[in-house]
């Protein structure tokens, strides 16, 4: 078991802690969360689970609200910009923060440094350590951040859910190999509040097994993206609670095309049930997609723990 | 010459006509463009542009926005939701204008079929009529319904915009082939009114080609994504006018790792000028991608006329 893996079955003592630590309030009449990379991916999640919680919200990459924000929100009166950053480092976003400070507009960061660039320039922290060896690939710090900012949406996170996250990973990491030998390309779908973790699903098979991997809103897969799908690949559905049946369809008309099948949540090659309910089931998919990712790495003989072209923090000269 | 190119090169005579035809002027407190596949694609970038021009938008997968609104947008007061499909009959979109429609909201629809569903179903219609040869592969109907909606966001569409179109995909369509010889895995890279247009782009790649291809936010690429640059890949620079000096220095890192890079706008392994300024140089770079599908298409011997899986409207039983 390398340093990736030992961080992503050890982080749920860290969930633990994150369930209960004390979080600011914070309202608004629109909230911009943004991030880099996996932050993004948890910023698209985190706005779909404010907006479902009657709370507006918009997700934006780092270096576009750093640049372009009247692209993005032409208004910014009563806006509140949510910075997501591991390190509170990464050069767009604190250049977000400090832009959307400039502009008058108040500023959160949601982060795993407290003592960061990004945290010092925001006008308040909400802030969980994460699992100390943790290297270049995100795993626990992005569960955490998620797990923060679901909290801080309204959404109550169960300890059960953890119990529930770490059958799931154990299930996927022992049972993924059979299913995903021999293939190369990779499909993750989801919508609604999955759909962030699909794209960070995807990413974590990108960047550990350097495979090329597509995340799609589940049901826009037929328009265009369907041409690739054959005995090469394989998809992961992302089962949603409010249509579970049509999902299910999907998949059967991809399997039909000799795609191999993970859904989490419902059927497939390999099906494994999701414990949880509500919005906070993202958390437990989520940590499933990181042992996904490293159980492909494995398979191709790729050590995860050093990625190509990649670096811990993203700091631009 | 194939049917698919020729329509791609026989688009302007459309663009012209729609340049000037008459289109209905709405207001809203928030635009909801909703789309499936290149509709949604064409939707993201209406987004921008209406907020660029001080309308507040998001864009929405059609079925997203069907199934889930709330997850998008909780206080439907003062919405207008825009439907975006060429024959009116995809059959999430014109789920989510009834939907809309039942729950109060007011809805617009951008076509290029006037007697359809979705423009039955729909309080205002704004319509121009593509290339009649047009097949499964979307391309002159995305620009058409592409330029309706940036003049309906308040963007002078001007006729220098049809030449220069009409320069960028002739220089594509010759200059392309050397460049992205050899070449098996494609990126497509865009920020601000252009992720649309980077999104589509990578659906024509995948579609007409049968070629994984990805789009992302320009400055995103550095966050992961990087990780499977290398002398396989093509990518595909859509250059920004409020930042091409920093996307210049990313192709330098692409090229640096062995990657082709194409140029539009900037510098490259080919570099195409674009032509005109302001939003309106996404249609041209729109055209140019359609092209470029059918090249790369051309290379692999695949007729782009029969996309494998695809038909020409996605209509659910």
């Amino acid at each position: 078991m390398n340093t990736t893996e030992r961080v992503i079955v050890e982080q749920f003592p860290f969930w633990e802690k994150a369930i209960d630590i004390a979080l600011p309030t914070i309202e608004a009449d629109t909230f911009v969360f943004v991030g880099c990379g996996t932050s993004y991916y948890v910023a698209m999640s985190l706005a779909v689970a404010f907006n479902e919680n009657g709370k507006r919200a918009i997700a934006v990459a780092g270096s576009e609200w750093a640049l372009r924000h009247r692209s993005y929100l032409p208004d910014l009166t009563g806006a509140v910009v949510v910075g997501i950053s591991r390190s509170g480092e990464s050069t767009e976003v604190v250049q977000a923060v400090r832009e959307s400070h400039k502009l008058g507009i108040r500023t959160l960061a949601i982060t795993c440094e407290k003592d960061s660039s990004m945290a010092r320039a925001a006008d308040i922290v909400a802030f969980a350590p994460t699992h100390p060896d943790e290297g270049i690939v995100m795993s626990s710090s992005a569960s955490l951040m998620l797990l923060m900012g679901l909290r801080m949406a309204g959404v109550t996170v169960e300890p059960a859910v953890v119990a529930g996250a770490r059958a799931t990973v154990a299930a996927m990491g022992e049972k993924a190999p059979a299913v995903a030998a021999g293939r190369h390309k990779f499909v993750v779908l989801g919508g609604g509040v999955y759909f962030g973790i699909a794209s960070e699903g995807a990413l974590k098979l990108q960047e550990m097994s350097i495979s090329v991997s597509q995340p799609f809103h589940t049901m826009e897969y037929r328009h265009g993206p369907m041409s690739l799908a054959d005995e090469d690949m394989l998809a992961v559905m992302l089962y949603s609670e409010d249509q579970p049946a049509e999902e299910a369809k999907l998949v059967a008309e991809l399997r039909a095309k000799g795609v191999k099948v993970i859904g989490l949540g419902g059927p497939g090659d390999l099906s494994l049930p999701i414990a949880t309910r509500g919005l906070q089931r993202s958390l437990e998919m989520l940590a499933a997609m990181q042992i996904l990712g490293e159980r492909i790495a494995n398979a191709k003989n790729i050590d995860s723990t050093q990625p190509r072209h990649l670096s811990k923090v993203v700091v631009l000269g």
